[in-house]
């Protein structure tokens, strides 16, 4: 496959955007994208996105929007729950790296508040197991709590533990205008928030939304090389969809081969990345990431929170626009979110959360509680 | 890219089944696959899916299938609505064809009877503009009743000139043992029939059903040349999401582009194609795509069916295992069902229904009102 690289980026605020309809917001992220890439059009859209028929009663998704931005493209949806933006990427990853494109754009796209929350929930439910976990009660939440339950109690952590996760989120989206939510927090309103699902409280959660984010690629060839951003490193991998099916539910088997993949692709390892856009839907999905990735032990990952590791002056910085705790989580967008951002580090363009020097970054993107999980490795070169 | 052949096919009967699950009916189609192709796992699954999210409750469809069937391998679901059968052949091509992936097996799912028939039929619309069609009230075969309606106004032709389409699919599926329907129609019960939507009538449409088909894919370099069924065209193409928005409605552009793009590749022309498996969701479609993809003049689609060119010893045979009309159409499944046919017949596999000395065939796939049109050529060589 020749060598593939990201030359454009948009994204969307994360926000309530009850007065635009899913094909506006995608549309205005393909704009911006095609804008930044200084392109008129591409060959074919890959559109991430989960709920679009349960949510906006929407499907073919992909002749909606690329009719709606004006690009008689061909277009297609690929659909990996809330992994399904890094899933688009590597979907037209291998249309341009087979030489089938010359170029494409990516986006990621969910509209989710214009209908009732509990209607939110319920179709944040169809990414784990219909028959087996959702039909006996148990909400998309209600898993990650059985996650961190039996993390603490495995590990020995308290729930105070977990706070620096969305600290440095919140922390870091003040300077991210695209981010949903712009206001720190305190390990006291942490600790005081409401509870969700004991042990998940409102602090513990990422925020859903509605969002788009686009990415214009290219074959890297016709490039200079110096300040490209290359796609060195693209792997997926599927666990069970079901959490009680895993020999071990506290660790990311998925997370662990696709980054494993991807390190090899790109011929580096975890002390090599400057900076992680891992998907901290919950805060102990940010331990388990770091942990499967190989930077942290098993059942150490709250330690790297607690020592300050994961700011952008961190050894590994983490969430530095916000993460999904604070920039937001319209899921199916969320993987594209992640590498634009990923892209505007590597370009030293996120002033006060910018990373010294930051050439090789890595995007992580999760479909369930752990079933599809995709990581990519951006490098400029 | 390299090319890229089927080895492997594999389908289960199309039917109400009330007993089995979404994943048990996609790893029965997969498991056949394997054993047909002599393999025991793929590098990738790429399932074309388009309304689990709302029938089945059920996105993450990928690790779900996959996990189902015993193989941990990254999976993926492509929707293109109704086209998403075709949608992820294009994407297994591209992941083999880029050398990403050594084997892939593509998968089209369908469970479609689980749920009261206005919820389907509610399903089926998220095909259409939710914004500016369906939510005027008009449902996804009301949009085909106007196409048809205004079709027999601008070419002069009566309802009963569409039977010899219901005809042939029906007397076709007789000896096809994965086929839905196993009776044969007359001219009298077609215009008998209950009527849908003026003019459609109940013989007019495909049935819905409960179907996975399944095609195991690899490097075509690695097979002996003779006997290898070669992906030798593969074009998706765009059109407006809503029927209104086209200059011309009683033209399919997509079908136009996508299926010459598919014969350039091919190096063949609309004479050469040995049997073509069309998309016939309503007799109107079967008339529209034989005219946009070049075997007849604008407006004179029904004629050939009068000739009887369509059967499987006439000029250019059509729905040879019953297409959507009698195999039936398990919407996002149906693509991958036409393909597997076409390897059927390009093997010699179809008993009274072969096209003699089939050695090219044509698959077309289509997504909405003609929105998303996705055409495959497949060569014996």
């Amino acid at each position: 496959m020749r060598p593939v690289a990201i030359i454009g980026i948009g994204q969307t605020k994360i926000d309530e955007a009850w007065e635009k309809s899913i094909r506006q917001i995608a549309a205005e992220a393909i704009h911006a994208a095609l804008k930044d890439a200084g392109r008129e059009s591409a060959d074919g859209i890959f559109l991430g996105n989960m709920m679009s028929g349960i949510i906006n009663s929407q499907n073919n998704l992909g002749p909606l929007v690329a009719d709606w931005a004006g690009l008689k493209t061909p277009a297609v949806k690929v659909d990996a729950a809330c992994g399904s933006g890094g899933a688009a990427l590597r979907a037209g990853l291998m249309a341009v790296g087979s030489g089938e494109l010359e170029t494409a754009l990516v986006v990621g796209v969910e509209k989710m508040t214009d209908r009732h929350p509990h209607e939110v929930t319920v179709a944040l439910a169809t990414a784990a197991d219909a028959d087996y976990e959702v039909d006996m009660g148990i909400s998309f939440v209600g898993l990650n709590a059985l996650i961190m339950r039996r993390y603490m109690y495995e590990f020995g952590w308290k729930h105070a533990d977990f706070a620096q996760f969305a600290i440095n989120a919140h922390a870091n989206a003040m300077h991210n205008p695209y981010a949903r939510l712009h206001h720190t927090i305190t390990l006291e309103e942490f600790e005081k928030s409401a509870m969700i699902a004991t042990p998940i409280n409102l602090l513990d959660a990422s925020p859903i939304g509605d969002g788009a984010a686009a990415l214009y690629i290219v074959p890297a060839d016709s490039l200079q090389a110096g300040s490209r951003i290359l796609i060195a490193g693209s792997a997926a991998a599927t666990d069970t969809i079901a959490l009680h099916d895993r020999p071990d539910p506290l660790f990311l088997a998925a997370a662990y081969k696709s980054s494993q993949a991807a390190y090899q692709q790109a011929g580096v390892g975890p002390g090599d990345i400057d900076v992680f856009e891992l998907h901290d839907a919950f805060t102990v999905m940010s331990a388990l990431s770091l942990e499967a990735c190989g930077f942290a032990e098993r059942g150490q990952g709250p330690r790297l929170a607690l020592d300050g590791k994961l700011t952008p002056q961190g050894s590994i910085p983490v969430m530095t626009r916000g993460g999904l705790k604070a920039r937001g989580h319209p899921v199916g967008a969320t993987g594209v979110y992640q590498l634009v951002e990923v892209v505007q580090q590597l370009r030293g363009e996120c002033g006060k959360t910018q990373v010294p020097e930051a050439r090789i970054g890595m995007a992580q993107n999760i479909g369930g509680s752990g079933a599809t999980i995709i990581t990519h490795i951006l490098k400029r070169e």
